[in-house]
């Protein structure tokens, strides 16, 4: 039996300001990426996003990001490892309080934008997020998983540091022979012919190949999917997605659900 | 033998910005409350008083205070119980987190500044941080103490929770018959003779009495002396409250160290 | 001929948050509150907001608030009457630069959320924000109007200062005998007859009379009345509010557009 | 006669948290570039350090950075250039607003830390931060001019903007054989020799050349030199080159002052 993960951003609101649309989007999903005050989320959101979380039997993974609530953390900062591993360490531990208060475990942690994108190719940084989630894991709980880009300096960091990971693909990104993203800023860098992402994402998870965009048959793992719910069009894809795997017998779940 | 915790506010830099000598008031004290990134503090900080602290053997509690650093947490704000539950939770999750990376646990939290003076009149505030602190505690971790100003609602709060709470007193302030406070706008709040603040501490510590403002003894419980060490007067007067105490047979130690 | 002023909160949006629907009300109002980055907007939304205010030759007004973005400056924050002097200043003048570049004036200011509120019973707060904008003008531009709750102490403090004020009333309000808005928590205190509303509206503008919650025929002064249009009711409302007054003869434009 | 700006960060306190000695320093110096609220500075200290300078008879600039108060402002970060042109009319607004309540003019402009050094680089980060400067300068006031590295983007975008501008030199530091500064990181990059430092300073003044890392004579022009009084030595060396400028003829004025 395959099996695959749908890991979709939530938590994102900040005070009077609603980004998302986490009900909608959250009976189609296996884990969510919890944003933790940095880049948006605030403890109020966190609170009602874990309680979310929970009601609907999905995964919760801490989303931390860069002190840039003004550029939603999408815009590279030149912070050191140092800066980087207690930023990791104070978001996670935030987000963990609210878990506890649940009676819930941290599942994953997923860095967010341009945190997620610098440190997927600077290892100093990998390894700074990999190090302050090992650290940080009270002794008894288990240390949750990094959800990594497929192929990235973030996979290895985690594999250095002894830490589970789950291996994420794009739907609708195109790939380079050396399995990294192509950069959106070239031509072909995304899928809009949503039926041929359906093919590549079964491919992905039953293959583990997927085509570059030069036509190249590539190995890549495929543990998890990142989706958005944050518009009707987006929540249709998502559907699609979940018909999709429904049909090729791939079982959406998550890696804490399935005790990988 | 009689015993008393000295405790005081650490971790307030941010940033580039510096406040406090702790490094040398650490080794006079017993207590550390530890600013959370709310109205003082930031990861790094956070992650360098932790670690001095554990060097000197002193018990760490979290400092959490409201979402103001450009008033330091001491302008009142006002925050519904429900944001209140929030921000501690996150706040003492993000302290907690760099306890774990460093193998210690959190003895207590104490509000700062504006939250610590509301909440000591206002119950639903005080309910609101005591479930807050309960609930966020990790299974198999002690709950913190709460460290409230003596007779104040965050003492009854505590109880009603089912939490240790520690009374603390102030040596320079005078009280009112009620035990509360004199307003610092009000002649007589503040004790300046030195050693009538030192005979006055050691005598609410062994006899459970102080002075009122008014001339009265009323019963006071003395667990904790909130104690400065930001310049070189105030660190002379934390030594001088050492030598008195040990002259006076009293003991000071953290209750997490106490064993109590 | 009657005249009325027409304002709304504009530029309330923040990096990737976005609030309100500028574009669709800013056609129906003659008075724009443009937020100046502390509870709400940021530069790049200011920025575009003036550029909207231009095209559709509406009147802007300076809407600064209290730094506290997580509570989109809602709630009442114990600030001096020296910081909310300097809080003003500033979000006046960083609003201001963009008027500049646009070769445009600010035309007024309305202090926003508890703020407004708050300078509408505490005259020294008042005193501040009028200050404020009077020091801060430069020198060869028209100090702008203050957008004042109809009979609060801030009208009050615009007349001790010299400066032209707004006095602003509500639609969907009722009114105490003493003039003072009937707070939300007691009933009666929002008037949902959406006839009704507008012709107390009506009767405000042109008659200077409205009917208390007790009854009572109280003086009130109606030059501008505050309208939304964030949702499709509240620009419904909106543009029943317009017909109204083109059927009473009431000019809806802004005291500046109208050389008051 | 030679003339020369001394110019220095003045008004870097937020809060609580003081950083710099702007009382000491101010009077050896001739211009103050002061914080404006994103990577320090808030509205209370701008307003004192206005009023400071306007004691002194310094001349005013406005000091923007990123919005990073935790970082100090000095980490990169990737903002567009659009981004950039609205922090820069935002803070030089604000800053503004304080003049004019003083009666004073902004006379320059000086980006802070990471937005100096990147945009002395990139030539569309340092047009965005020209073009915000002329088009915020309200009609009848002088535009400020730029205070820019020397041989810089700035100065050709300053140039390419029609604004005057002031290049900028350091005294204990090493220069490439193109006139930019040796990076912190090489061997050689900091002058400790205070009076090969002063020697260096008065040579780029009267010469307009200073000797490279690699001992070429290269041409540099030194409008203004960046000095600091933030701890006991900074101050003894303020008044060292205070002493070997007035003993070699160099008058220390700041250029609004001059009337150039």
């Amino acid at each position: 039996m395959y099996k695959v993960d749908l890991n979709c951003d939530l938590g994102e609101s900040f005070g009077a300001y609603k980004i998302g649309s986490d009900e909608s989007v959250i009976p189609y999903i296996t884990s969510a990426n919890v944003a933790c005050g940095f880049h948006a989320g605030d403890p109020l959101v966190m609170r009602k996003t874990v309680a979310l979380c929970k009601e609907n039997g999905v995964s919760v993974g801490a989303h931390p990001g860069f002190p840039d609530l003004m550029g939603f953390g999408r815009r590279n900062m030149n912070a050191s490892p140092n800066e980087v591993y207690s930023y990791i360490v104070y978001q996670v531990g935030a987000l963990r309080a609210f878990l506890f208060a649940s009676g819930m475990t941290l599942d994953h942690v997923k860095p967010h934008g341009a945190l997620y994108n610098m440190a997927a190719k600077d290892s100093a940084l990998a390894d700074a997020i990999c190090t302050a989630v090992a650290d940080s894991t009270p002794s008894g709980e288990k240390t949750p998983r990094l959800l990594c880009l497929a192929g990235s300096e973030m996979c290895r960091s985690a594999e250095r540091a002894g830490l589970l990971y789950t291996s994420e693909v794009f739907a609708d990104r195109a790939y380079e022979d050396d399995g990294t993203l192509v950069a959106r800023s070239k031509p072909g860098a995304v899928i809009t012919d949503e039926n041929l992402a359906l093919d590549r994402c079964v491919r992905m998870i039953k293959d583990g190949v997927v085509t570059s965009v030069n036509g190249k048959d590539i190995s890549i793992r495929a543990d998890s999917i990142c989706v958005h719910g944050d518009n009707a069009h987006a929540l249709e894809f998502v559907k699609k997605i979940r018909a999709a795997f429904n049909e090729n017998g791939i079982e959406m779940i998550s890696p804490a659900k399935a005790g990988d």
